[in-house]
Formats: C-alpha cells, structure tokens, sequence
C-alpha cells in the first residue's frame, strides 16, 4: 500500500520503516550454521524472532532439522509455508487449541510440550480420536521459573504418563533456559548453563533409565548457544535472535552476530537546539528490553515521547540536523520490535531489494 | 481465521483475546458527548486510541465535529471508510507523505499541523500544484516539551508565514498537553492545565489581533478533558482514551468512565501453588504504562514473563486455579495494548456479539 521502488537508496524509504539489512541476517544463518555442522547438536531455529516464511526456508537450507515455534498461530503460518517440522515451545491449551495441533499435524510433523497431566490427556484424547500420535515432549523448568515441571523425579513421572497416553508419542524433554540468555559476562553464563544442563541432560538419562524413549534433549537461545550446542546430551538447540540481532544482545559478550534489522525514522520536528523529534515510538520500537539505541551520532540518546514521537537528545547542539533528516534506530528488543511491523523493508548494499510481508507478526493464538 | 460462534459465552472466547465490552463503550461514548452538548466547545475524539472505524462513527452520531489521527496512514483508514473530517495531529514531513496528505485531501478534509516553515512550505507547495489549499494549525508547545513552536511571538511568527503560503489554509492553533493527562491528582492537572490553555489561548488572541484567522483553537485528552473543554477560548478537544480505558486512567482522579476492554487469558501452566502461568506476554499488552491489572482475584499481580507469557503472582497458594482456567487482565496503556491486536472480541452482556478488525492498527506511516 505504501509506495516504493526497488533498487532506490534505503535512506529513502517512507519512515518508521523496520529495515532488513539480508546480507547480514544469510551471514547470521551461515555462521550459525557453520558452527554446528558436523557436530552432534542440531539447529532447530526459533523464529518467533524473525516470523518470516523465507527466512526460516534460508535456515533449513543452511542445515537446521526443522523450527521452533511459541504458539500454534505461529506453527500454522510456517506450516502453511512449507515448513515439515514444527516444535511448539509453549503448552497447548485448551480444546479450540487442542483441536487446531490435531489439525495441523495432518500436514507437518507438530512436536508439543507439556507440563500437565491433564492438558496431555486432553491432546492425546483428541489425537487418538483423529488416528494421531502427537510427538510430546517433557517441559522441565531448567531454572528460569516459568513453565515446566521440576527436573528429576516430577519430570519422570509426568513421562511415565505421557508414555502411556494413545494419542502422544512421547519424544523427550525441552527445558528453556530463557533467564540466562542475556547474563552479559560470558564466563558467569556459562556456569548457569552449565547447571540447567546438567539438570536436563540427567533428567533425560533418568528417563532413558526408565526404559522410556528419549529423542529429543531440546534447550537454548542465542545467549547460550555456545555452551549449551556443546553440551553432550543436549541433541538441538533453539536460538532465534542471532538471525537479526538487537541493541540488548549487542551488549551480550560473545554474541557475535551482525546487527540485521534497524529502524529507519525522519525528524518530523526540530525546534531545540539539542533535541529532535523522530516519527516512531512505542508502535514502531519496543520497550521491554530498554531503549533503542541511535546510529551515526556517538553520544546521542532516544527516548520515547509516546506511541508515535521519539526524541533523539544529543549531547549537545547540532545546528546540522534538520526537519526531513533520516535517524537509524538499533531495536532494544527485536522479537517484540519486529512483532509491531506489518513489512520488513529488505535491503542489500543500502538499496531497498524487495519488501516481505511478516506473515506471523501478531500470531498470539 | 480463529474459530469463534455469535453468542458464545465471552469465558469461552480462545485466548488471548482482547475483549471489547461494546455496551461500556457505548455508554462512555455517549457520557462524554452529554458533557459537552450546548457548550461552546466541540469534540474531535482522537481515534488513535480504538483504531476502528466503527467507533468512530458511533463518535461522530453522538455529536463529534470530527476525528483526530496521528497518523496520515491513521488517517487514511478513517477516510476510506467515510469519515468526512480529519485532523492529522502530528507534522506531516517527507515527500511521500506530503503527496498522501493531498491526495487524502481530495476525500475528505484533512486538516494538518505545522511547526516548521520549511516543512509547511513543501506541504503548500504540493496542494497549490495540486490546485488544494490545505487548513493548517500552528503546533504549539504548551509545555508537553515534545513538538510545537513556542507560544507568543514564535508562533505568530510561523502563522504569518503560513498564512501567506498559497496551498496552505491557516485555520488556527493546536496544543496538547499531554504531559498532564496523567497527573493523578484532579486539582494539581487542572492548575497545570490552565497554564497550558492561558498559553495556548493568549497565542491564538495573539493572531488574532494581528489579522490571521483562528477557527481552530484544538488541544485536551482524556485526563483533562474537564478543564481544557471548559476554558475560555478554546474550540474542541481531542479525548480519546475514555472510550475503553485502562488501568493507569483508571487510577487518575476524575476520570470516570467505565473500562470497557479488558484481556482475557488462559492458564496454561500451574506447576506451582502461588503462581499461574498464563498465555499472554509482551505481544498482548504493552508494558509502557507499568503491568496490566488482574481481575477477580484480590492482592493478585501480574508480571510479564516473555512475549507470549506472563505470571500470576497470588498472595498465596491457589489450590482453585488449575491448567484451562481463564484469568481477566486490564490492559495498562489502551492505545498501545490495541495496537498489538487484529481484533476486538465484542461482548455484550458477557456474550460474544462480533469480532470487529482493528482497521488502523500498525498505521505507522
């Protein structure tokens, strides 16, 4: 709906615009491609950061055995991309969900998780019904305090269940450790990994101890992947951020990516010396995770000034900054960035290569 | 795309949902409209807030004189859908959007706000090409620090210019005082507010006397709609949050309008006695105005816990609530938890009446 012309220089482009810099997100891919290839950990790449079809097509090319995904509304835009393998990192819920996992699955292999007996049941019961067996996997609360049973003998017992249920083929445990991914010294990082590993690692053993099948050993983000992707036992990992990058995980030490996604944004309003008036704010950046950072003017601050205005405070005077001027913005948070735009404005060499609808943007279901 | 049946009970609405209470809406619509019915000040409610044609219309039978965007892309959406009069709040700057706002101005009339002479040069230029002439505010900072010229002699200066300019119509002043929507004491806001408004109006005399015509003096939202619609001299206010509310106006004195949207969530992780685990997080509601409210259960808190999950924190064990259960939230910040939404699930009487599009969610541009 919006004009634009491929070919034309990025710094054109209408603003707000939520900038796709390509050859840095195929870099990201290859890089985290290359570094688990050939080793037994496995990529299973979470794209509730990226949400793009095309983009989770680049991963599996580069090699990963399929994605993650946080809600079945997510799943169902991947699937109906083409994508054959699909984990679902969140419980399932509720018979309108339950029944839309047993859809699904006819058309792509749809791995969940649980941490409940009862909600289990409640898919194993439909599967069944449908001549399905649901791959399930064991959700164990690895420390982040979120979802997920205890490690050890809880997780075992709600296996032993799992198990037995006809409409579930139980497949293995999961267990995020979503409270680590930004602990900004590596080497403090890598002994809480360590632990949470070695917390679900040997609650796969115990399972696998119990005669009970354990494929799957499935963890870690892009704060962790170097530690947990070399973790014996842990069969997967599922970073997400790498691909595209943010302000917050560029503070991270040993999170080498390229930053990918910028956001692109006019001066609307400059009647101060050392404040301008920016066309995006809470619609267009996110706030969970702090404020974004600002490209091109070393010192320079943003802060939001409501839903549509952000002000850029300088650290002093510039007389050469004007109405009409183009601001970069570095998202705080891409997933949550990336969730408030419709369209990435995909870029190659600063010249706007193509425009790609977010086809999972908003998918909270 | 989402299952969903007229006249199912809301409970059982799939989650998250945000829910619109149709019927509190309506009567919030209707008591800001008798409030200002016979008196000299008008209301131009600003739809940034729902984002929905519909309740725009729903405004402007009860009385509006019109409706106020943010955004041009805002704006379009309204237009397209038969809204006869728009006021763009914020500068209009860039080609691109200089040719929108002309070529919006031949469907409806779109009045645009300036605070730069070289801005509302380009803007004048593209209407007399175009054969337009455009009605222009002069924005003025009343004190909000965010856009806007000075009050006084800065802003006659600019309306001087602008009167002069061929494609542009000079219809008056806007100032907005957003800084002081949420003060919550009512005798503190009022006080501030009167500063504000002697600025605003002292300027608008101030063109006045120098010969420009002002037959806009626009400014006010909801948390001083009560003392900005009743100062001498001003001629419409711009309230937009009352028609659904949320928490943080909630706890602003004298702001009485009842919370007609609400977030509804299900369980779905109970792994321990105190806390729930519920399946909304930052892509559900924003967090810019602190954490959404927790209905039906008292001393209970919310905290977000990722983009798809939040926690209910009791203020002690709850052996009642279990894996399936719904939880009601109140969004903190109506106008950007509605952002992050397709739809609003529209209740009355507890039963679902409609699934309505939130048409000009995402309108960044």
């Amino acid at each position: 709906m919006l004009e634009w012309q491929r070919g034309q220089p990025a710094q054109e482009i209408d603003t707000p615009a939520l900038i796709l810099d390509i050859g840095a997100a195929e870099r990201n891919i290859r890089k985290m491609a290359d570094r688990f290839a050939g080793r037994p950990t496995r990529l299973r790449p979470h794209v509730k950061t990226h949400k793009t079809p095309i983009l989770a097509h680049k991963q599996l090319a580069a090699g990963a055995i399929g994605v993650t995904c946080a809600k079945l509304s997510e799943a169902a835009v991947m699937i109906a991309a083409g994508i054959p393998e699909v984990l679902v990192s969140s419980e399932v819920v509720g018979p309108a969900k339950v029944a839309r996992l047993v859809a699904l699955s006819r058309h792509a292999r749809v791995i969940t998780v649980v941490d409940d007996a009862a909600a289990a049941r409640a898919i194993s019961g439909a599967a069944a019904a449908a001549g399905l067996r649901i791959p399930a996997l064991v959700d164990v609360d690895v420390g982040q305090g979120r979802t997920g049973v205890p490690p050890g003998e809880p997780a075992l017992a709600l296996a032993r269940e799992v198990a037995a249920m006809p409409g579930l083929a139980l497949a293995g445990v999961q267990g995020y450790e979503g409270h680590l991914q930004h602990v900004a010294r590596a080497a403090e990082r890598e002994a809480s990994c360590r632990k949470a590993m070695q917390a679900l690692t040997a609650t796969a053993a115990l399972l696998r101890g119990a005669g009970l099948p354990v494929e799957i050993v499935t963890t870690g983000g892009t704060g962790t992947h170097a530690f947990a992707g070399e973790f014996p036992g842990v069969t997967e990992i599922q970073p997400g951020s790498y691909v595209v990058m943010d302000a917050h995980y560029g503070t991270i030490e040993g999170v080498e990516f390229e930053q990918a996604i910028t956001l692109l944004t006019t001066v609307i309003s400059k009647t101060r010396p050392d404040i301008a008036v920016v066309d995006a704010g809470f619609k267009s950046a996110s706030i969970d995770s702090g404020m974004p950072g600002v490209r091109g003017f070393p010192g320079a601050q943003f802060v939001f000034a409501g839903d549509e205005h952000g002000q850029i405070l300088f650290d002093g005077p510039r007389a050469d900054v004007h109405v009409g001027d183009k601001v970069e913005l570095v998202p705080s948070h891409c997933d949550t960035t990336i969730n408030l735009h419709d369209v990435y404005w995909v870029t190659r060499d600063s010249r706007l290569e193509d425009v790609w609808p977010i086809a999972a943007r908003g998918k909270i279901w």
